[in-house]
Parts: structure tokens; sequence; C-alpha cells
């Protein structure tokens, strides 16, 4: 498989991968290819050629997900390996694109392996890219795979809007995939992916494997005020929903200091003023933030600390401040045979390995909703994600397809497919837990 | 003059002017007009009508600035009269359009008055709609009657964009409006408009007229952090623009503080995020604050008080915050001769009358740079403005068409012709003041 001249081999991966990150290349060395964007679907044309290139089977199905499939015995499941093409505005190269591609080119390998050697697997296979794991264009996230893992409504999720009135399903016709497509029906997922941390490139850790997931939340906050001139009207008799905003920013902000370092990450990424012009004091902000914790209830905690906090500031500011739950996801444990799955194949490698928790989330952590899934990482430099200067090194992105390679063979030969679909929550958090997606709130526009 | 039969009635002048806030009307009895939209322009095809149906010569020159003209004196200068039709995003339906159709009625009953009974008057008059007043679309704000007054360049105000890219010149192409006619050449000019604050009401009279505009000026203020991922980077590898933008809001808020009460209003308008995604850590927020005062020196020195903390907090942030000063407008007094007309005809109507200053930007304020200008104002109930529950009454109005009729009959007979064009400047300043007007700085979007 070092052989330069193969259609499998690191060299050419490594040309391929680079040569996808141009599709969309922004100045700054990263991508702009926001789900169901021309420059998603020119990264689709070029999986969707390399697939029937290479002997793959394309299929789309209805909220755009692309599956390459190689049958090795009719009739039977497939083993998806894969992540997602879409990227964040102005986002790194690595995230998402370094999944689809390594998983081409081990599915590829597999297949040259089983076609030269044998023997026939137990398992069919299919290389995946999901369709808006990002959530950029089209919130929320990760949709494509939960859409497929049935945590999702499709009916729903096609008709979500973004920013400029789109919705999903006319974004996907007017790329061309919107898909009629029947998916491959899974038996077991494994997707590789870049760190976005700091802790394997810190501890100088070749692969890392997930354990589990952290609880999120997202929280959608509208503030109300009311809009009037900047220059007449006196700074007492203003409702002045930015004023206000802003004290929400800095509450959600803060609020990590309530807990441990580390313990909490929160954010808003999301955040429109109306109607945002220089000389009229801002009537709406509506804002989107962002809670993540291993610990669910340090989450839960956090929320109840805002939720206090927001009708402080609403009461203090004589506003309006309405405050909905969004895209809870409840912490979730992959399955421990998969996690020494992939310390198997990393040992047989040569390479080190440990485990590990994903704070972001993923198209595995909805997969695994389904079906036992395997997720790794690879170190990403300085940590940094979701931007242009993120990074990982050739050499690293070569050793995580190979031990990719070395986990879907084992699959596609009928590893982990014993455990079965749901798989156990955490044990304290008493019967199974379920993702609650939940579409745009009514009255609140589509920013969310 | 009371007959309802009229044309120039107060029952038609009501009429009419209900008639156009049906133009771009809200749910809530606001008008969204905003400069050359399709809104704009039908304002803009009603007057061209109307004027031309009472006989009146409609000119429209290169800035799209709207003139319906009658000529006593053939190649006399013109006492200009008027306001704009254009309106904030979601404003009210008098700001700016009750002075334009207060100024046709006042100008057709002069316009009888002379033909039915003379004597000969010593000027021309025009009734005037100044293109983009408000600002909301193409900053900077009052931009026809400054180009009309030599204040600004008039190819470079042609060049603003907004915030989708489309120039003045492109948009008012788009509506029809890009005259190409001579305006008329002024000798003065009169506007009457509403409060927009609450003093007229509290004290119960009915006109205002104003001595003096205040000091305003505005910083564009562009905070660049880095984007990174809400989910993975942890809370002390952030450069988060949205944390330290919304500590810059607080401390524009908070800086009125250091001041007597009322002595200065600060506000942060237009604030937009980058890229505004929920799963992604802010990179940049630019902002437009507005600082305003009676007196200059309080924003000078709220300025330097501002310049120190958002260094402190680009700093504290390990940030960049770019501060530029945009749009200042100086002190200006209006003409003590002005006001001493606008009292005299108030008089004659029976009616009360205060003086005041001007919180607010108006185009009477340009005007006053290059005529002497008077400036008048009608009772605001509640002292609301640039929202749609801004409110007049029907009799308020009618009162306010009587005395702009008195005021402009006598420029047109000849008084406030001796004052001339620079009027002096408030002397502690020093030497004659100028506006500053300045376009978009460069590297910062339309948003400004």
């Amino acid at each position: 498989m070092t052989d330069t001249a193969a259609a499998s081999s690191d060299a050419t991966f490594l040309r391929d991968f680079h040569h996808v990150a141009t599709i969309g290349a922004t100045d700054n060395n990263g991508v702009d290819r926001q789900a169901a964007t021309p420059e998603d679907a020119q990264t689709r044309d070029w999986m969707r050629t390399w697939a029937q290139d290479h002997g793959f089977e394309v299929r789309v199905d209805a909220i755009g997900n692309m599956f390459a499939c190689v049958e090795f015995v009719p009739g039977a499941p497939y083993v998806l390996i894969g992540s997602h093409l879409d990227s964040q505005p102005l986002g790194g190269r690595f995230d998402g694109a370094y999944g689809v591609i390594a998983a081409l080119f081990a599915a590829l390998r597999i297949k040259e392996d089983i076609a030269e050697a044998g023997p026939t697997p137990a398992y069919n296979l299919a290389v995946v890219n999901w369709f808006n794991e990002e959530g950029g264009r089209f919130a929320p996230s990760i949709m494509g795979s939960s859409v497929y893992a049935g945590l999702f409504d499709l009916d729903q999720m096609l008709a979500v809007r973004d920013l400029e009135g789109t919705s999903v399903a006319e974004a996907l016709a007017a790329i061309g995939y919107a898909g009629t497509d029947t998916p491959p029906e899974a038996i077991s997922y494994a997707e590789i992916h870049i760190e976005q941390g700091r802790i394997l490139e810190r501890e100088a850790i070749d692969i890392g494997v997930v354990e589990s997931s952290w609880y999120t939340q997202k929280l959608d906050i509208d503030v109300v005020g009311e809009q009037s001139h900047t220059g007449a009207t006196a700074m007492a008799d203003r409702h002045d929903a930015l004023v206000s905003g802003a004290k929400v920013v800095l509450a959600v902000h803060d609020v990590t200091n309530e807990f441990e370092e580390g313990a909490l990450v929160s954010s808003v990424g999301q955040h429109v003023v109306e109607p945002n012009s220089p000389i009229v004091v801002p009537r709406r902000v509506h804002m989107v933030a962002d809670l993540r914790s291993s610990d669910p209830e340090i989450v839960k905690t956090a929320r109840e600390i805002l939720l206090g906090q927001i009708d402080d500031i609403a009461r203090a500011h004589d506003i309006t401040i309405n405050v909905e739950d969004f895209d809870i996801r409840e912490k979730r444990f992959f399955p421990e045979a998969g996690v020494e799955l992939a310390e198997k194949a990393v040992a047989n490698e040569g390479l080190t390995i440990r485990r590990l928790e994903t704070m972001a989330g993923h198209d595995s952590v909805a997969m695994n909703a389904r079906v036992p899934a395997v997720m790794m990482f690879v170190p990403s430099v300085d940590g940094v994600s979701h931007c242009e200067r993120e990074f990982t090194t050739d050499d690293d992105m070569v050793r995580g397809v190979a031990v990719l390679t070395r986990v879907a063979s084992a699959l596609v030969h009928g590893e982990l497919a014993g455990i079965g679909g749901e798989l156990p929550a955490e044990p304290a958090d008493g019967p199974a837990e379920v993702w609650v997606g939940r579409s745009v709130p009514a009255g609140v526009e589509a920013a969310s």
C-alpha cells in the first residue's frame, strides 16, 4: 500500500485530499463550502466521479446524504464509514473532508484486498458523505446523519430555511442532490476526524478513540425591546435590545466561571440585531447560546443560573427576553468493543492511542444511536478548528487512513455486529436517552 | 382655507397625509420606505403626480432630491421648504413625510394667495423631498440635503453601497430617480418636523422652534478576533469577538453616566457579527456607535474615555479593535431672525411656541450651513420616533401647516434674505465650523 503508483496509495490519498482542499478555497488556506452551496456541489461531484471511477455505486438519499457502495454479499447490510464534505463559513479544510476522503481510500484498499485475497466478508461497505454536518447555513447541525439514524424527521428538516429564506429542499434541488435513492442499511459505522482540541498534540499521541460525547444544549434567546431614534430619545426612555443583549452575551460567557476550569464551554455564535441601522436604537436581538459539558448536571445548572440572570436583565431594562431550549443532545457512550477494536488496530499499526471524550457534535454520535459506532481522531495542530488556520500534518492523516482501513476491514468481517442497535445510555440517567432535535421555534425567524 | 372643498384645505391635507401613510405601511401603523426602495419610489411618484396636478414643475437632481417648483419671479432664487419621504426600517409615518406634505400644502396656499391677491413676491418657491435623510440603508444620513448644500461630495455619495453591495447610483437608477435636472438655487429654507422628543407634549406647547443642533459624532468600531469551534475550543484558547464586542456596547452605553443626566446620549445601532453561525465562536463584530450632546466638549471627553476603555478591552482579550471617527457634525446655530420669524407666525396663529435644541440630525441643519434656515417642530406623543408607534395628532399637524405657510410666505416676500450664506458658528469654537462628512473607511464594509 505504500507503492506510490497504486490508486489506493498514501501519495494518491494526499494528492486527492489536497485537491479537494482547493474547492471553495479561501484566501488564508481555509475553505468555504456551506451545505448545498455551489462549492458543496463541487466537492460532491468530485466524490461521485471518484467513486464511479473506482467501481463504487453512488446513491443519494432524500436529505442529500451520498453513499459510495461496494457490494460483497448480495442483500447483506452495510458497514458505513465516512464523515461530511460541507464546511463552516471560512472553515478549515480538514474538518469532515479528511474523514470522507480517508474513508474512500480505506474502502478502496479493502475492496482491493478482498478482490485479491478474500475471504468473502460478512457485510457490504459504503462510504458516506453526510449532508449538513456543520449547520452554519441550516440549523440544526448533524442533519443528514440524524435523519438517517431516525433522530430527526425528514420532512421537518427539508422545510428548514436559511437566513435568506431558502429551504433545505430547495437548496438540495438547486445543486442537483435532492436524491431519490434508498440508502444502504447500516450494520455498523466508523469515522475518523480531526480532534479539534489539543490533547493528542500535547501528549504526542497518534490516534484518539472517543468513549463518549459531551452533553450539549442550545438556548434560543430573543431579546425584544423597542426601536427609537439614537439621537432624539433620552437614555431613560429607551428599551435598547442590544444593551440587554450584550449583558446576556456576557452572562453566557461568564457562567463557565461558576464551574471547575474546562468543565463547561459556552458561547453565542449567532447574534442578529434588528433593524441594524446606525441611527436607530435596536428593537430586537436574536441569539443562539451553546452550552456543553461532559457532565449533564453542569449544563443543567448553568442553564438554571442563566435563566435567572436573564430574567434579572429583562426586569432591570423593562424589556422582554424569551428563552427556549433548543437542540439538546444527551451524553452518549460509544460501545466498549468498538473502542477496543480501534485500540487493536492502532497497536497493529505500531502507533499510540488514548481514549477521549468529544466536546463537539459529530455524525458518529448520531449514528451511534442506531448502530455500534467507532469514532477516532487524528491530532490538530494548536487544537484550532472551524477556522482557516486549522491544520493536521500529512503524516498524521496517512496514519489515520491506515487505522481506519483496519477498523473498517474488521467491521466488514463481522466485528461489533452482535452489539445491535440502540446502545445503553449513561446508567445514572435512567432509561434510554434520546436526542431532542427541534426545528426553529414558532415566531422565531430562521436564524437559529 | 378651512373650506373642506378646497384643494388646499386642512381636510384635503389630512386625507393626502393619511393616504401617503399607506405606502409601505407595516402591520403596526408604521411605514418601511428606505431610501431608493420600491416603496420610496411610490411616495416619490405620488409627490410628482400631486405637484404636476397642482401646477408645479418637478425637477430631480443627480442625488435624487425632488423639487416641486413654482416660479413667481423669472430668474430669481428659490425659497425651499420641505423634508424627506424616506423612512427607517419599520419606521413611523410622520418622520419626514409630514414635513414634505405640509410643505406641499403650504406652497399651494401661497401660490393661490399670490394668484388671487398678490403682491408679487421677491423670490420663487419650491417644495423639496431630500434624498436619504434616514441613512438606514445608505450611510451617512442627511445625504441629499448635504450634497445640495455642498457639505458632501456628489460622486462620493453616489458610490456609497448598502449591505447588499448596491450603490446609491444604482439604486436611484433602478427606481427611475437618478435625475439630471439643475436644482433650484436656494435663498432660504424652512422645515417643519415632528419633535421626536417629549418636551412640547410635557409642556403642552403647540410649536417648537430650533435654536441649535447638537454636536454629534459616530465611531466605526471593528472588533477582530478569531473564529473557532463553539464546542471543541477551550474557553482560554478563544478570541471571541462577540464577548469583546458586548463589553464595547456596554461601555458606549455606560459612558453617559459620566456626565449630568441628559447631557449625552449614546448608542450602538448597527452591529454585525461574522460568521454568525450557531456553532462558531465569532471572529468579527463591526459596529457603529453614535454620541450626541449639546456641548461638543462632552462628546469629545466621552470619546476619549471610550477609546481608553476599548483599548483595555482589546488588551484583556488579546484581540484587535480598530476605531475610526466617522460622520462628525458640529453644533450649529439657526439664525435668530428665523427663530423670531417662527415666533411671530405662531403668535399670529394664536398658538404657543418655545425654543428648543435638536438632538437629531435634520436636513435643515445641512441647509443652514448654506442659507438661513428655520426649523420647527410639532409635538410627538410619548416622544417616540423611528418606530411604528410614533404619533402626532391631526390637530397638531394642521396647526403646523398653518405656521409653515406663514413662515414660508414671509420668506418668499424677502424675510431673512439679507442674512446671506454661511452662518456664524458657536463663538467659543473659533472659526467657522464645517461638517465632516466621510465615506465609509477603507477596509470596512458598507455597514457603517
